[in-house]
């Protein structure tokens, strides 16, 4: 992670702010009776009014105090930058469980330079919680308090916590690599969108794994795990700021097995 | 449902003061790095500390107000009661995801009589949400306000929005079931545990497929969906506050459409 000469309380006073820009949006629709869900794709995807205008939100946010920044989101246009930062924001991810009324959606605001992200915030308006990570911040804070992130100690794949959103991750080949990991694993746990990379950075879980993301979908969890002492690659290992499918994990033992076992589980012991 | 001739606002103050009670332990425990989790049995399930502490103090309460209630939980021995009524608790439901950190976990009290539960309360302490149904109440307080709990109007089952808990819910047979179900409705979603009902009285989605419960894990659900004018049996229609396979519905058309495709999909209209 790079960005040490960048401005960073003044950057975080950006992000804070257009969370804020944000959450007045998705809170005054939240749970609504009169919600609009569009599709805007064959399968169930749903892209709301409170989607739509609380990235117009951020965007003002942004364009006002930040006007050489680029900015990169979900719904509209990219705009280019002059400064080298560009901001990649998902108003709502988890679409399908805010228009199912969970509370584990979340608005994701990062900011990245050429080689990533550098900074990352997710947040949970409807209970009142904020995970920041990047530029030398990893702290929460939430409606029993506040505390700094850090991931839970490194422990053996047979002992780790899983979370995935869908069990019918990607493609078959994507499930049957999931499937490697979550056949070795002590419990897996489905239906948290962002919020289960929250978890990860608030040391309560030990992976999660997803498939078919973009970048709006990553780069925040990115900053914020690895503020809190994790990693995040592809199933490869490599980058996966730009989406694709991800692996997170507490601990580089923990993600090296886990990825062992996504790329065929060739060093699995046998058993007996 | 009965009830009628309860002392409706002092049952309520009752069980207000238990889910106080067990909220204080289950808060102080939640999140922590030193949460002990052992296995009851082989399959992996948690009875944390913070379980037992708070079915001792919700116990401890209803002791204290309602001596002559008898008292069924998840962690200690029925009490007989000599009153006719019953309380029937559950303190933390989900504990995996109590132990993962979800804030979706609740505490779930309810009071029943010899016909089933009268009166029933899903907490959910860390977001500060409590949801209530009986005794004429249908009520609902949260972080960002109250008011009254009611199911959504009747819709298709291609357009309804069904919750269970875990995707390999129950029996080979049972997830079959689930899956004619599933694969009708318009969006699936994982993971909530008990708030999944607590959404389907809220008017948010349209059905809870559940199986394997016992009776503390439904009975406080059936009266909240109740009251909110929806329906709990299990899979044959039958009542299901013993425990068992249960299906949650927001109106008696969907409920019927639902349980014609787990008895095997009779009513399904052939394609083309």
């Amino acid at each position: 992670m790079t960005g040490g000469a960048l401005p960073a309380a003044e950057l975080w006073a950006v992000a804070e702010a257009a969370a804020d820009a944000a959450a007045a949006v998705t809170l005054r629709h939240f749970r609504g009776r009169a919600l609009l869900a569009e599709s805007k794709a064959e399968t169930f995807d749903p892209v709301t009014v409170a989607d739509r205008e609380a990235e117009a939100a951020i965007r003002a946010a942004l364009r006002d105090r930040r006007p050489a920044d680029g900015v990169v989101g979900e719904e509209q246009h990219p705009e280019d930058g002059v400064s080298g930062l560009t901001w990649v924001i998902d108003p709502i991810d988890g679409t399908r469980g805010y228009i199912s009324g969970t509370p584990t959606w979340g608005t994701l605001i990062a900011l990245r330079d050429a080689d990533g992200p550098v900074l990352g915030l997710i947040d949970q308006p409807y209970i009142g919680e904020r995970f920041m990570g990047g530029l030398g911040r990893a702290a929460w804070r939430g409606p029993q308090g506040e505390g700094a992130l850090a991931v839970r100690p490194a422990r053996e794949l047979s002992e780790a916590v899983l979370f995935t959103t869908f069990p019918e991750i990607g493609t078959p080949e994507d499930r049957a690599a999931f499937d490697r990991v979550a056949e070795t694993v002590r419990l897996v746990r489905y239906g948290m969108d962002c919020y289960a990379y929250a978890l990860l950075a608030l040391g309560q879980i030990d992976l999660v794994i997803e498939a078919g993301l973009h970048a709006y979908d990553i780069a925040a969890p990115i900053a914020v795990i690895e503020a809190a002492g994790g990693l995040v690659t592809d199933w490869e290992g490599r980058p996966v700021h730009d989406g694709g499918r991800a692996l997170a994990a507490a601990s580089p033992e923990l993600h090296a097995a886990a990825l062992a076992r996504l790329a065929g589980g060739e060093t699995a012991c046998p058993e007996g």
